[in-house]
């Protein structure tokens, strides 16, 4: 019988905000594998896993290189399957595992999709998003009532930007750090979007919340940086 | 020493779901408050937090009631962090339960508004949103890469819709089963949003997943149903 392939979402940061479930599943698979942008690069979805498993695993390190070069990504996920498929087919239970949830914004997807269409079996677990977490420690809703979220991984264009600001009350900034500094100038040339709170590094023990954007006086932000911007919020 | 407020998202239907801090912080308050829109129908937070919480609360049953008329909304609002503060007040915790996450559509954050304003502790505690958990569930994602995300929680006007899909690669559709029909003849229309998954009462025991919305033939749907709609997916 074949192992089967579990994409476990650990969550933003905080080993306790990992789901019963993940937990479970961790505490039961011999084999992780574990995403990196590099080889000598540490894994925070390992150190998060570490937190509430008080346990060691075999790992596979998956090198997922940061490029745009669509054929270099396809390769390098063709690669992770094959290594995963390996064990898979030996019988083992693999656990892959993934910053915030599996289904937004991860390298998983991509794995499940070949391992799938190759028959192997394979199960998502949830994990709370990074924007949810940020929202809950900044103590702001994401969205009340009738209104709308929109969620942009990285503003490229400030004019997409405006364009969405007309259509919804809630917007989710990703990965701000790059245009903190033009984007804090467009919303200050707004009076719409009156509530705006930042969290860099949500849940880690270096976490920073702004409930005042205008006091922050550097554009030195972490990667991990999330805007929420509210309409009219209170 | 006053009592502390905590919302806590129970995620959407698995108790398996919650996370780790929710049972910690379930596990050890004494009173529960239970949000429902009429004082006989059942709480399904409760039953999610008894599934993973072999223990009795004091609960607190606060009626909100559904309505669109905001003074009406805003009393039950008052009246309900009346009847938490007095508990707060007498030094004592309370957790107040919401399907998914606090952040997200939830009446907690009215509660929490009025009571961090009157000066109480108060924490939200993440939980899984019903669309990640739906998104898991029909393995798919939300988005990946450069995509952006649109949530819209009901739709009112498919002009909305149509104007949102220009500018959106991934829209989640909740509630959508009082104009599903509609929404499916409007992308039946269109070609760019091929891959479209529809959920109803995700990781409840009569859970429906549909991968071919063509394929329900009635639109006797569930509250609870979500789609995910994402343009050129496979």
């Amino acid at each position: 019988m074949k192992g089967k392939i579990f994409g476990v979402g650990v969550g933003p940061g905080d080993p306790e905000l990992m789901t019963i479930k993940a937990k479970k599943i961790l505490d039961t698979v011999d084999i992780i594998a574990i995403p990196k942008t590099a080889k000598d690069k540490d894994s925070l979805a390992l150190t998060i896993a570490k937190g509430a498993c008080d346990r060691d695993w075999e790992l596979l390190e998956l090198v997922f290189p940061m490029s745009k070069n669509v054929e270099y990504l396809e390769d390098s996920w063709k690669e992770a399957a094959g290594v995963i498929e390996e064990k898979l087919s030996k019988g083992l239970n693999v656990a892959f595992v993934t910053l915030g949830d599996p289904t937004v914004y991860s390298t998983f997807i991509y794995i499940y999709k070949i391992l799938i269409n190759k028959g192997f079996e394979a199960e998502i677990i949830s994990g709370i998003t990074s924007f949810c977490a940020s929202a809950a420690r900044a103590g702001v809703s994401i969205a009340e009532g009738a209104e709308k979220i929109a969620v942009i991984p990285l503003v490229n264009d400030i004019k997409e930007l405006i364009h969405i600001m007309e259509d919804f009350e809630n917007i989710v900034l990703m990965k701000v750090s790059k245009n903190f500094i033009q984007i804090r100038e467009l919303i200050n040339q707004r009076a719409d979007f009156n509530k705006t709170v930042l969290v860099s590094k949500c849940g880690m023990e270096d976490e920073f919340i702004s409930l005042d954007i205008n006091k922050i006086d550097n554009n030195d932000l972490s990667y991990f940086t999330t805007m929420i911007l509210k309409k009219n919020g209170v």
